[in-house]
């Protein structure tokens, strides 16, 4: 399939049932801890619906489309050119039937809209007025809670959600309070923790969070995952949530 | 030293520094997780005053004797005939200069009492109305919150801390949210957690946590805390924490 690529951009070999991603190297391109949160969310129910807030390149729907049998995925994104970036990468990957993407800020998502199973989401990680910021418009709007906050994707989640619908958040540690607040706010419980290490001596540099909308509370924190080994190559089940290969 | 051990007592080698506690074996005894939070608060500053809520048989001040160089620890516990027993290991220890045990509800602690530089706490771990019960009065108490909830630990470890003042508390990882909740309704900002594990399979089963009164807020979650080792053998990690003598 022809599918037009602009300037800065380049197609990525996703390493997984053959798909590829279109990303633009001025712009926030995806990292590890999307294509972890997507193996953490690997068990999403078969049928269900499925939406990505802030999808960026949309790589957390195209990595979900292979690793789960949900009916559809929907990936908002509040930037015009990124969105309209993902949606090339949905057709170059042929995946049109299965992921939808729309362009417009989570805030601003139809009320009417119906009712989700699942959302996924690799939100901005840093404070609006922390850390380095000689960054273009775009990224700046990618890591930092411009357009987007932790309280944002908790109330909006919340409201989106069916009762007993899943919330899966990739995350910071250090932002893990302001989670914990929000999520109990917007009656998400929190009933799954894992943490990831770069390495075994290494402080937590990621949190995946599965909780639960207006679940009892019971919290378990799963064994750590850890990135590197100590030869400082990938570890086995890093490179089995990058290579293994999906029947699906 | 000449010490009343009474019936149903023990007393037992703490192999540290030759310190000894007498147990009584009809209530609880003190576990891993006495050990593991002293250790991870052997960091308290010198000259310090401490203060543990609910300090059973004094494990937690006694073995702090030995890994700080604190000024003094007081020990409360609302329970008078384990209070009295805490008292005679104090004696049999020769640490009444340093270790004082009261015993009284820590809801009624006196409000003209100092300030404390630290609070440590290992807190009853279970709700109220969860888990076995079949125990007698003395276990309950122990292990239950019936006299003392995570929010009444933190509302008056605000009260007794100085401003920056320290808490180290250790408790199980499934009552996260409800510590989140507590320590931020009392400004009391956690700064490291650490999560101990049985082995490199299992989920967490403890969790050891480091908040600081009216600080900034920037979390840390320290590298994981292993009990077993893939041989089922303590970890040499916990080796060092049980046997590592300190020169005070």
């Amino acid at each position: 399939m022809e599918v037009l690529i602009k300037e800065n951009e380049r197609i990525d070999d996703l390493e997984l049932n053959n798909l590829k991603i279109i990303q633009n190297r001025e712009c926030f391109c995806f990292g590890i801890d999307s294509v972890l949160l997507s193996d953490f969310a690997r068990n999403i129910k078969k049928n269900s619906k499925v939406i990505d807030l802030g999808t960026g390149s949309a790589i957390i729907p195209i990595l979900l489309s292979a690793k789960t049998e949900v009916a559809q995925i929907v990936g908002v994104e509040i930037q015009k050119d990124i969105a309209e970036m993902a949606q090339r990468s949905i057709i170059l990957n042929d995946l049109q039937n299965k992921i939808k993407i729309i362009n417009c800020n989570i805030k601003e998502l139809d009320k009417n809209m119906e009712n989700y199973d699942a959302v996924v989401t690799n939100p901005p990680y840093m404070k609006k007025d922390t850390g380095l910021k000689n960054e273009n418009i775009s990224k700046l709007i990618s890591r930092h809670e411009y357009e987007c906050t932790i309280e944002d994707v908790a109330r909006i989640s919340f409201k989106i959600l069916k009762d007993k619908g899943e919330i899966y958040m990739v995350h910071r540690p250090e932002r893990l309070t302001d989670i914990f607040s929000a999520f109990k706010k917007y009656r998400l419980e929190i009933k799954n923790i894992r943490f990831v290490y770069s390495n075994k001596k290494s402080q937590a540099v990621l949190v995946l969070i599965k909780a639960i909308k207006n679940a009892k509370p019971f919290l378990k924190v799963d064994k750590p995952l850890y990135i590197y080994n100590e030869e400082g190559k990938y570890t086995q089940e890093i490179l089995e949530i990058y290579n293994k290969k999906y029947d699906v």
